[in-house]
């Protein structure tokens, strides 16, 4: 199949927005058609498109190969060269990850609540796709695979924007998606990407194209989230940042809260929920503090800390006020002693990013407290803050983590990119 | 109490700014008290606001008056006034309102669901307030009330911005909230609202006051909420239209039809859930149609039809493309006989509105049809358009009805003025 020739597509402002303008209007028709669908079909057309991947493998490749030597001619970095590389490998990883979100529970149709009402209608609320999602994303070319399956598991049609670098790449495997969408009797348009490189394009999917995008998801760093959540006309499911924090309560275990605390930081420094700050309670910091602090020191981890801290090990150097509100994503934590647990839950209230927070304790009461009064979209007691993942909590796969308070908090999965309706179920009842 | 001397509190956009942020912050502030509040609190605060309101009542009205006679001099309809005017029935019926949304169950806390991991980590998922809901109305002034003690009973603060004509009357109704949430050890600042008239305070609200307002809640006509759906930074629970279909299909009992369509047109016309349009299966027209359309034109509403239509009854009028797109909020309806199913849903796709739309018939499958693909926030069998509403669905009360796909849908009542988290427990798992 020839690649398409983005140059020649479009030749301005006004071509741009007819573009955007009819991608939008098939993603909004071909959402009907997803909605509709049963799990059965899509259960098939996922199946489908994993093999659909796997056959069209020396094409994906290939286009990669010329992502990969554009992105190297223009001198990009190694971690961005490493992220859009793909192999035999990965590519495997890829079709098994799109079987594994069809063999998901349906997450359409499900009957969320039902009651009678004295007047004997029945009321249903029944969870329906979300409608039509719009991902926006840099340098992974999977994520075209993953999100984008996730998107068609809950009967939704999803428009993608990769970033230049992988745009070849997710080109050629959206292709590969539309063929199995299409074998399998379902609209191909559920899949699109945008075809072209221009920056304006995501400004276009931000403003919704006249209501055809009912969310956007970014999927990248900070910049991205930044100009999503800045200029975005639609709901945006995403976190800007993951300062998650481990608080170690006066009752805690201090074996425990050693490993705890280094799989937080240590597991993987670079993912979001990942701890950026240790809290320390004032009355265990005797027993407790230097232990973890040496603890952390040994694996590899710099430690800035308060005054309290520092004498607790020679290696601590001084924290700033910035510190506190510091996503690292680096083997370095910022870490001080507070006075109990209100002071702890201050800290957090007044400089976390609402993501992920931790206490370790064996004092229920505490646990309790502290698990009620962090507003986070996760709060764990006695369990790493690497738990943070769809995966992990066992939705199968998420397309992020939302930091937001509205419909979607913490991973999003597939029945988080659902919504709902009211079925009202009558025999001739009219309103007095 | 002195009434607020509103000219003299600010002098300009800055000092306007000033007093938005403070009310933000404020908010904010209220809002993390409130949601540590027990649902005993919570109870007893609302029984206690509604007992200041009845206390305060020679003031309200007092300062109700005021606002009826600026109404006056000012030329405003009577529609207005009628809107705007309060007595001491009306008033009581205010505290009755809010007694008994204090009496719903408390939507905080309800685990909404709870799994197990093969890692023995509990993960619960856990309703929590929203946080704080800005409100937007016009010149009813229970608003102040009905809607601030919704906001109040789901743990959130609320910042109101009253319309200029019923500023006078929701001042008076929220200090008698706010004197309540003290009397009962509730933040004072859980209610408050905007202290002028200034219109540039509504867009300084829509922008989310930097972070400090969760959702908007337009109360009001179309607007209204129009200059709120475009202008609004932050999450909107809104309708725009309620241009509610009734579809009589080939199995509809005509006794049925003719009390269900009666209803949900007639019953109350200005209303968001009154039908709009009138859908007859070509398939029973010839028995169906005339009966229906003579019903309505004998009950006092105009007809505006196809040229079938017309046919039925010579009082008939025809009807133009904008018909089928017009909320007329009034005793007339648009009416056309489609081929079957599939052009029902079609023109309700094309020009409905997402509220409510319902089917007549005593085919099951039909009926099941209608409710799984027409895509609107509330779909009814045999029951009249007009139960959309949070009081008929056993809600106890709602803010308003919602057609946007986030978050709320429908009916908007306490538990949709919540969110939720994520409480996690382990005993010391990590993450491999």
């Amino acid at each position: 199949m020839p690649a398409l020739n983005l140059r020649s597509e479009f030749a301005g402002a006004d071509d741009l927005d007819t573009l955007m303008a009819g991608i939008g209007r098939r993603a909004r028709a071909a959402a009907r058609g997803m909605a509709l669908a049963s799990a059965q079909t899509k259960d098939v057309a996922l199946r489908t498109i994993a093999e659909r991947i796997r056959a069209s493998s020396a094409e994906i490749l290939r286009e990669n190969a010329r992502d990969v030597a554009a992105a190297k001619a223009a001198g990009q970095t190694q971690a961005l060269i490493d992220r859009l590389t793909l192999d035999e490998a990965r590519l495997a990883g890829i079709a098994d990850a799109v079987e594994k979100i069809g063999a998901l529970p349906d997450p359409v149709g499900r009957q969320l609540a039902a009651f009678e009402r004295p007047n004997g209608l029945l009321i249903e609320r029944i969870a329906v796709p979300l409608g039509v999602v719009g991902v926006i994303f840099e340098s992974r070319p999977n994520v075209t695979a993953d999100a984008g399956a996730l998107c068609l598991k809950a009967g939704n049609a999803a428009i993608l924007r990769a970033g230049s670098d992988s745009h070849r790449s997710a080109m050629a495997i959206a292709r590969a998606m539309s063929e199995g969408l299409t074998a399998s009797g379902l609209p191909a348009d559920a899949i699109q990407i945008v075809p072209t490189r221009d920056r304006a394009a995501v400004g276009s999917m931000l403003t919704g194209l006249s209501g055809c995008v009912d969310v956007i998801v970014p999927r990248g760093g900070r910049s991205l989230v930044e100009r999503v959540q800045a200029e975005a006309k639609v709901p945006v499911f995403a976190h800007l940042d993951g300062i998650c924090h481990v608080y170690v309560a006066a009752g805690a275990d201090l074996d425990m809260a050693r490993t705890v605390l280094l799989n937080s930081k240590m597991r993987r420094t670079g993912i979001c929920g990942a701890a950026e700050t240790l809290l320390v309670d004032r009355a265990c910091a005797g027993t407790h503090l230097a232990p973890l602090v040496s603890a952390l020191l040994d694996a590899g981890c710099a430690v800035r800390g308060d005054e309290a801290v520092r004498a607790a090990d020679p290696r601590v150097t001084p924290a700033s006020p910035e510190d506190w509100r510091t996503e690292y994503l680096d083997a370095i934590i910022s870490a001080r002693v507070v006075d109990g647990l209100d002071a702890a839950i201050q800290h957090i209230e007044e400089n976390g990013s609402h993501h992920t927070d931790a206490i370790i304790t064996e004092d229920g009461a505490e646990a309790t407290r502290f698990l009620a009064e962090v507003d986070s979209a996760i709060v764990t007691h006695n369990a790493s803050t690497q738990f943070a993942d769809g995966g992990e909590f066992g939705f199968g796969a998420e397309i992020g983590i939302a930091t937001g308070r509205m419909h979607a908090r913490g991973p999003v999965g597939v029945e988080q990119l659902t919504t709902f309706k009211y079925r009202v179920h009558g025999s001739g009842q009219t309103r007095p």
